[in-house]
Formats: structure tokens, C-alpha cells, sequence
């Protein structure tokens, strides 16, 4: 059973990093090792082309593989990421992007998660990120 | 030569990516495959612990890597990252973050580009990205 | 379904990579889009502390990839890998290693394949990899 | 001043990792935080298309990278490769490949390297590796 449930991941979010916050990121679902983020579709994220520009989805795959750690351990304030490998692979269209990530392994001091970002059920993007556990 | 210099970047970067040039970024220096970026420091950034978040620093690597493009290509608007793989080395403090980029190497089709970023002369992340050229 | 069986895999493999072919790997299931493939134990794989060392888990992680591509294909022997960004989760114990590969997008010009490595059925590490496709 | 030389630094891979020491790798020069390598070519390192074959520049990636952390903290054999990043650049010609590591952070518990490989000159590949360091 997850740790942390969406409203209380919401209001975390909110508290700890407003400025993610503010670009309406919130979670939809959270379950043990799993979580569902959206990025709601807005025109200041678009680039030249009508796509959705990289860093923000950054910030959604980011925001999206805390939601993923504290589902595990709860409320770790600390957990930092130490890495993050993205692969763009597709423009998105737009709208609405949808991440969903999923734990690799939890171990002590590391945790190793997956996201895939969605665009209208087409994947646009995947990541892969770690994450330091603090003792 | 550079292809394009800072204050031709950052009009074009306030143009094409709003939301990013509020964050405050701008190109300082810009030589033919290299360049230098500022994320001018503020308490928005932050996060818990007062270290500033690290995807304000995905953000500030990724329009380095684009400033380091366009210093050899020109004015390329439809060039986009393909890939992004950083590590985050250390907390930054609460001060301005300096982005170095450089060229790794410019193909036909892909471009390779390193960028280090800097927080009062110590480095705190190292990211390496591709960029998809349109032919 | 599978445009390569895992017989024409490993006949193949020996022909391009008999190096790679040498160090015992094999296909042993392969689907379209999916591929398991082993890389039965040697203690030439050993590094000090008893655990098989990094390059040959890169190794079975890259030839996994291609049969991945391969199955959704056919014989294209030019796809080549362009990237390849690995997470070493756990030390694997002195016994054979099983890949999974699983295809994330197959594009025109971009193969994009994730791959987990198992030692007695826990992941010991995690890859994700770019194909180049001739056109 | 690097706290393992050349000389031992060879030795030490025959010991250790006979399997890729077999590959012909050895180390040039090795000064602190700085390592230069050599994959002597051979035709068993080929792939269709008369080209170097992606895993023998990872294992040539891992080993220089492991040099490299050599150089700074001596002879330190539990130090393991948690995450390796590589982008192959070009297709390398039928001749030697050279690999040259640059550390970018030595921490307590996490050493950053970077290797570049070049063959005639021309860069062919660049890895981004991160190694855990023992207590």
C-alpha cells in the first residue's frame, strides 16, 4: 500500500516546490512503487512547432519519480535525485501529458525509477532516474 | 565565429520559450561552440534543505545545450533535444547557477553537447545531451 | 509476431560478433518486441569480490537490445546503437545472467529498447538504448 | 601526482579482469584524475560494416574510467561503475582506439568520469560514468 496518497502529495508539492507546483502538475494516483502525474496542457509550455518544450517534461518525469520514492518511504523530505537519462521520442501534441513511473528497486541508500510520458496514449518521452535515499 | 551572440539568444529565447526566460536565464557569453548561461538566483528555485531544485538546473542545461547549437547552426528554431542524461554531483547553494557548454561533436543529423554547472566556482551537475539537426 | 527466431538470432551473432558470441550468450525466447536472452556463468566474468563484472553486463544488455530490434525488423544488419545509458542496481551473484528486453517505440530512424538483467531472479541491473535505423 | 602508474595499473587488469586484458587494453599514461588508454584493433572486434563493435568501446570506457579513479585514490579494488552513459558519435575505422578519462568530481562515496574515444584522431564515442567508492 503507498505511503502517500495524491491530496497529501499535492499539498507537499505545493509547500516544498511551488514553482513545479505552479505549472499545474499534480498526481492522480499513487499506489506502492507506482504513480500517475499530469501535466495539465498549457501554451506557455509550447516551442516553436506547437510542441510541448523538453524542460517541462523534464520537470513532469522529476516530479513524477518522487511521487514514486515516497510512495515507499513516505514522507522523506530529503530524497534528492542524483541522476536523470531521458529519451524524447516523440513530438508531443497539444494537450494533456500523462507520466507514469514505476520503481525499479528500492534499495538502502538508492532508489531506481522508470517514467513514461504520454501524449494522447502515444509515448513521447521516457526516463530513467536515481535517486539517494538519506540513512 | 559564433553563429549567433547573446543578445540575439535571448530575444530569441524570451520569444520561443516564455516561461523558460522568465526563470531568468540568459546567455552571458557565446563563442562558436561554447557557451556560457546564468539562472540568476531566487528563493523560488529552492527546495527543502535550500538547495535549488534540479529541475531549474535540467532547465538551465538544456538551454545551454541549445545556445552551444546555435552558436555553430544559426538561428535553427526546429532543432530539439533528443536525449538528456545528467548527474547532480553536489547541493548547490543559495547563490546564482553558471552553465558552461560545450560542443562534443556536430554531425549532419546529431549534435553532442556537454555542459558543467557551476555554483560559486564548484561543480554541481554535468549533463551531456543530443540535438536532433533538421536536415 | 517475431521476424527473427532465436535460432537465427544466435547464428547470426556468431557470424557478425564472435567475440560477443564467444563469451556463451544466446537468445532464448524472442517475440516481436520482446526478447530473453542468457549469458550462462563463467568465472572469467569475475571481478574481485566474487561478482560479474560491468562490461559484460553491458555486453548482454546491447546484444539484447538487438535481437529487440531485429524481432520487429528482420535482418537489418546495419541498425547500430547510437546511445546506451545503464544503472548497475546490485552485485550479481556467481550464476548465469537473463536479460528481458522490451521495445519502448520503434520509429522510422529511432529504435528505443529497455532492458533489465536478472541474477537469480533479482534485477542486478537496468539499460535503456537508442538504434539507429537505415532508412 | 597519480597514486597508481601505468605499469601497475596493467597488472592490476590482468589480475583482476583477465577477460579484458585479453582484449589487448592497456594504459598509456596515467596522471591524477587523468588516464589515457589504448584498444590495440583487431579484427575480432569488428561488426558488419567493418567497424568496432559498441560493447568493446564500453569495456574500453569502463576500464579507462576505472583508471581514472585509480589515479586518485590508489589501488582500490571494491570501487564499482554504478551508471555508465554512452553516445557513440561515428563509426570507428579499422585501427587502434584511444580512450581519454577526465575526472569531474571526486566526492566521499561518488567519483564522476568522463572518457572521450578516438580513433585517427576523430572523436568516436563519449561516456559519462559515475563509481561508488567504498567507506
Amino acid at each position: 500500500m503507498s505511503k502517500i496518497n495524491p491530496e497529501t502529495f499535492n499539498l507537499l508539492l505545493h509547500a516544498e516546490l511551488p514553482t513545479a507546483a505552479e505549472s499545474g502538475i499534480y498526481a492522480e494516483t499513487i499506489d506502492a512503487g507506482k504513480a500517475s502525474l499530469v501535466l495539465p496542457y498549457s501554451e506557455k509550455f509550447l516551442r516553436p512547432g506547437g510542441t510541448i518544450a523538453g524542460p517541462f517534461m523534464m520537470l513532469l518525469a522529476d516530479v513524477c519519480m518522487y511521487a514514486v520514492v515516497l510512495s515507499l518511504l513516505g514522507e522523506v523530505k530529503l530524497a534528492v535525485t542524483t541522476s536523470l537519462n531521458i529519451n524524447f521520442l516523440r513530438k508531443p501534441g497539444e494537450c494533456d501529458l500523462v507520466a507514469q513511473g514505476d520503481i525499479i528497486k528500492l534499495g538502502k541508500r538508492l532508489a531506481v525509477v522508470e517514467v513514461s510520458i504520454f501524449s494522447e496514449d502515444e509515448i513521447v518521452a521516457h526516463a530513467t532516474g536515481t535517486y539517494s535515499i538519506p540513512p
